[in-house]
């Protein structure tokens, strides 16, 4: 009953405030309040006194709990997808539907049967579980080429509910399916519905027309730290305002920031970061886009956060924001390009700025014929000399923030579950504009 | 300049809200996010389906930056006083002074010279580094003893500038100081004063005047987890608010949850959350303090957090809260308490509920003659049993969370750094009422 009365204050200030034509959901995958944290000192200009604040700053209004509908307390990302997607609980590894096997219906789906147009942007496969728990119903996540193929089949009034698809996954999307009598490529499916197919990033400044479909990578895309284009988030994201934003339809667009979570299962503070400075381009670009518009709704918020990372570990009160900006590539790439080397130092220079010591030079040259191992020993020198502190490779529990911005943002303040932020959203799109 | 049109903007919304007439700070020595999120977990009743709401969720506002001024970013607890107290940066081990060493003056100072009456309530010792950020001025947290004295010798108009001092630290306030040409303890000098002092938290129904303090162990108060009274910070609160509450004068009261952080820095997590029920029911007895009151002011917020403490590590998603609720004791009082034990066993279910396996129960014997050992060996068993990481046994650099209620509290909404904590609280000190 208190919850019914709660609920119904929100819902009734919701209802007083003015409502979005457009809403943005922007989604940090692993982002916790640590890696806020971290980048905050990482893109700090050191040549000036005071610590600059950050685009997460500027937009931060609350918190949310990411719990799943198990015994577990730490989310997985279907489940977390699935609860911001639907305004749901499910259990870990879930992706739209709820204990029960019930399918839930998820915002962009709602959006859709109201008469918007929508978007995905991710640097994931497209498949991936975020992208999945608006779009799909499956038992595991893990079914990667089911998941794929609802984005074609999963419809509303004939029509696949996705209008614009950016990101990656050809393994998935380009692979012969069945479906019914018929065996066909999604993607040929989406050119047979009327989807404009984009291969290349280069490409996107000609996404000019819906329905869109863009895969610029078998899976993921490349990590930005790797990458020839570090913000390709942002890239999507721009052709994607410019596509959505002149139709005449308001949109629901969601953008995944997939990559910092695959970061942090690697203990990878630099890659990480990277991947940060692109979400927090694509963050500023949809900001600027909500001032223009006066009539956008932007929520950005994490699914969990992963790594249990900390700045400062082993007893040591200092973290080195500087060494992790002299690491150029994935701790992965390092040991990929390593391997075998007969000249480690000049090899390692070729990634990493700072030099190795003797003793580190030692260790990595015992183990520089297995990849593996060098990645742990890079890792632990990134670790060691950056003072950063992570407790898995998993995901950890802690509270995750939110930030938002535009029309209807005061509805996101303070404290509330994962599936609130959703039920908060689906509120606008039933009622907004 | 920017930095200048933005505080301007904020204080010109503080002029236009109503400002309070007491302002009570809160402070939770090492309460990073991770702490209030495992709080919940915590304190949630398992019988029904949903998770319950924390109080600190029921405040959550917003969030704070706590690097010192140094280039470390990670801040220690007098650094951190100094800049909630002050609202200004210095560098870690500094208490009340700049990296300049020219003294800074204190919020509570402050609201002292304004007419009102001051209180600090906390549960470590008195000229701990939390409270001397707001009485004292030193070059080090280190020198205790002269911090002690300062409780006397650091004046407004001839008299103390804390009418209220409550928590422990007979060990620095009952020793012979020198002080000029005399020598006295610090205790009779401020009796000398006009306080009243108080030895037991069983006298405080008898706190009806100020000044007054209250002295109730030799260095912290015991551990709450230990404690016969484990709300004592609840009751020295409740003391507190009934001498000041019923004043005609305002009130600036500081209250600090000291001995989370000694938790954090035993990563002992059991301990960590007996404190934090403690914290809760002090914020709770506090809020209903500003509902009642209605021209109450509350804020409560971190000093930094501590441990790199994560729900869930090594890989497994879980957290298992019920673990952490089986263990009755710190990980110190349990070894003291098993060394030499000829049945371990039975004496390990003096203080936990779930029992040795019988690899954890070889492990301890091998180690059963050495305290420290067993102490090792009892925190690793809970780690691993409740799945809670820690990457350190100091401090990390995550932002802490801003919790506020009561008249003024809209100026603490969102991002800000510590330092902007104190000035918003200075700015209605000196405007307020």
């Amino acid at each position: 009953m208190k919850k019914f009365i709660f609920y119904s204050l929100i819902l009734l200030s919701m209802s007083i405030e003015a409502k979005p034509t457009n809403i943005i959901f922007l989604i940090g995958d692993g982002m916790g309040p640590a890696y806020t944290t971290a980048y905050r000192y990482y893109s700090d200009n050191p040549k000036t006194p005071k610590v600059e604040s950050t685009i997460f700053d500027t937009l931060l209004i609350g918190s949310a709990s990411t719990y799943p509908d198990d015994d577990t307390i730490v989310t997985d990302s279907a489940a977390a997808a699935t609860a911001l997607a639907t305004g749901h609980k499910t259990y870990n590894g879930a992706v739209g539907i709820n204990r029960n096997k019930q399918k839930l219906t998820s915002i962009l789906k709602t959006a859709k049967s109201r008469g918007y147009n929508t978007g995905i942007v991710v640097t994931s496969e497209l498949s991936h579980a975020t992208p999945a728990g608006f779009v799909a119903h499956s038992t595991s996540r893990k079914n990667k080429y089911d998941i794929a193929k609802q984005f074609y089949t999963n419809k509303f009034d004939g029509k696949p509910i996705v209008d614009l698809m950016l990101g990656g996954g050809t393994k998935y999307f380009n692979k012969e399916l069945t479906l019914g009598k018929r065996t066909k490529t999604v993607t040929k499916w989406l050119k047979s519905a009327g989807y404009k197919y984009f291969k290349s990033l280069d490409e996107l400044d000609q996404l000019n027309t819906l329905p869109a479909l863009g895969l610029f990578a078998e899976k993921g895309l490349t990590a930005a730290i790797n990458s020839e284009h570090p913000d390709r988030l942002s890239i999507m994201t721009e052709a994607a305002l410019r596509v959505l934003g002149k139709d005449e339809k308001p949109f629901f667009l969601m953008i995944e920031a997939s990559q910092i979570d695959w970061c942090g299962h690697s203990n990878d503070i630099s890659c990480a970061m990277a991947e940060m400075d692109d979400f927090a381009k694509t963050l500023t670009m949809v900001k600027h886009y909500v001032d223009e518009s006066k009539n956008t709704l932007m929520v950005a918020t994490a699914d969990h956060s992963t790594g249990g990372l900390s700045l400062g570990y082993n007893k040591i009160y200092q973290w080195k924001a500087d060494i992790v900006k002299q690491v150029h590539a994935t701790t992965r790439r390092i040991a990929e390009q390593l391997e075998g080397s007969k000249a480690i130092a000049t090899d390692w220079h070729k990634f990493i700025d700072f030099s190795l010591t003797e003793s580190e030079e030692r260790t990595l040259a015992a183990v520089i014929d297995n990849k593996d191992e060098i990645k742990d020993v890079v890792r632990q020198i990134i670790i060691n000399r950056s003072k950063t502190g992570w407790t898995t490779k998993g995901h950890d529990a802690v509270d995750v923030q939110v930030f938002a911005a535009g029309v209807g943002s005061r509805a996101f303040r303070g404290f509330q579950d994962n599936t609130d932020i959703s039920r908060k959203l689906n509120y606008y799109l039933i009622n907004g504009a």
